[in-house]
């Protein structure tokens, strides 16, 4: 363990374990280490351990059970994987007890020219543009703002408002399957807007997708701009 | 154009095109429309829209070419593809004119248990650890460090300085091709360390991947935590 500038030793251990567990890595057991392993895993003694774990409990990531040693109460973040068959629901579908997508407004307007380029329109062409935000166990996790062509999707706003799901009112509209194309991901610092409706401190950071899905024949049928609080989401891509 | 709080209707232009020259909105013609486009596409008068290119001028991100129109000078960030076969080299490759891989430091030491777990190795292994980074026209992209198994890859660290590519190293140890298993990626504020080695100002923002990297067999050959700067690079994931 190297000591980094103006972080105490405690602070440190801390970050690593709460990496290490959403890294996956105690899974099996659902239990840490115990204590003198952690310390001689880190180089330091029992009581910066503790200190460390203690630290992890107040935040709700760990647990001390008398006797028993320390449970993994959580993963500190939601796990989201991207790939060719990208679901929300699916995604993060196990790491959450309750999952809700909420619409929260709904319009027709002109494609923008960006939004025109994604879908593949002509200047003139109507999008249904969504609002909606999702909670997993009550926590908001994301917030989207999505565009689906008009000619094939008009109505698409109440079958994403009765379901709660893009999945099941796509399959509304004949969509059976469809294929993520590409997803560009970024980071920003919140703006207003996302303090309020993602519940962040101003300064946090939120990671932004610019998403592209398609039929099986390949045609657009959704662009969308999700934006992810960073504390609580990582993204996982695997070939 | 929705009116935001506490941010001039320009500077909100300017982000807006920003983000489409970083989406490839304008590639083709390698020119942003004219002024008047611009003004209708955003519904603001040619005065507000000038205001935006002149700061997006000042920038370097366009340049105002007499009677010709407004003429894009770079996308605003690199973007790097992520997917079963990530090159860092060939993935930034023909975003910069310049690029180089540079080694930082070099050591062998024992495999922490994170370590070992992603490489799949036993406790008491050793790995060889490298530090690095690559620079893009000068500018400082990412920041990595790199675990390999010590039993094939001992001098790896020569090889790669001496190359300036993982995978020109990679291959004077017989790894003609190498595949990417996974990348995680999450966001987080820069560490004093970041702010140092990628140059970057007190509370930015820098994405991190954890990613590991096997040989054709699927053997674990490279663990990687790698550091971008979030205001120069986005990721792309294509299925």
């Amino acid at each position: 363990m190297q000591k980094q500038k103006g972080v105490s030793l405690w602070r440190q251990i801390s970050d690593r374990i709460r990496a290490n567990i959403a890294a996956g890595l105690y899974d099996a057991s659902g239990m840490l280490p115990a204590e003198t392993m952690l310390a001689q895993e880190f180089g330091v003694n029992r009581h910066t351990v503790r200190a460390a774990l203690a630290a992890l409990a107040q935040e709700g990531i760990v647990r001390a059970s008398q006797g028993r040693g320390t449970m993994i109460e959580r993963r500190d973040k939601f796990d989201f994987p991207i790939g060719k068959r990208t679901r929300f629901t699916e995604g993060i579908g196990d790491q959450a007890r309750d999952l809700k997508g909420v619409l929260l407004s709904a319009q027709l307007e002109p494609g923008s020219s960006e939004v025109r380029h994604r879908l593949g329109l002509e200047p003139g062409d109507i999008v249904v543009k969504l609002d909606g935000m999702r909670l997993a166990d009550g926590r908001a996790v994301s917030r989207s703002t999505m565009w689906f062509p008009c000619d094939r999707f008009t109505g698409i706003d109440v079958a994403f408002s009765e379901t709660g799901s893009i999945t099941k009112a796509l399959a509304r509209f004949g969509i059976d399957d469809y294929l993520r194309e590409y997803t560009e991901i970024s980071a920003v610092h919140a703006e207003p807007e996302d303090v309020a409706s993602l519940e962040l401190t101003p300064g946090a950071i939120v990671l932004v997708t610019h998403a592209l899905n398609t039929d099986t024949a390949g045609r657009p049928i959704q662009y969308a701009i999700t934006r992810f609080p960073a504390d609580r989401v990582q993204f996982t891509i695997r070939s």
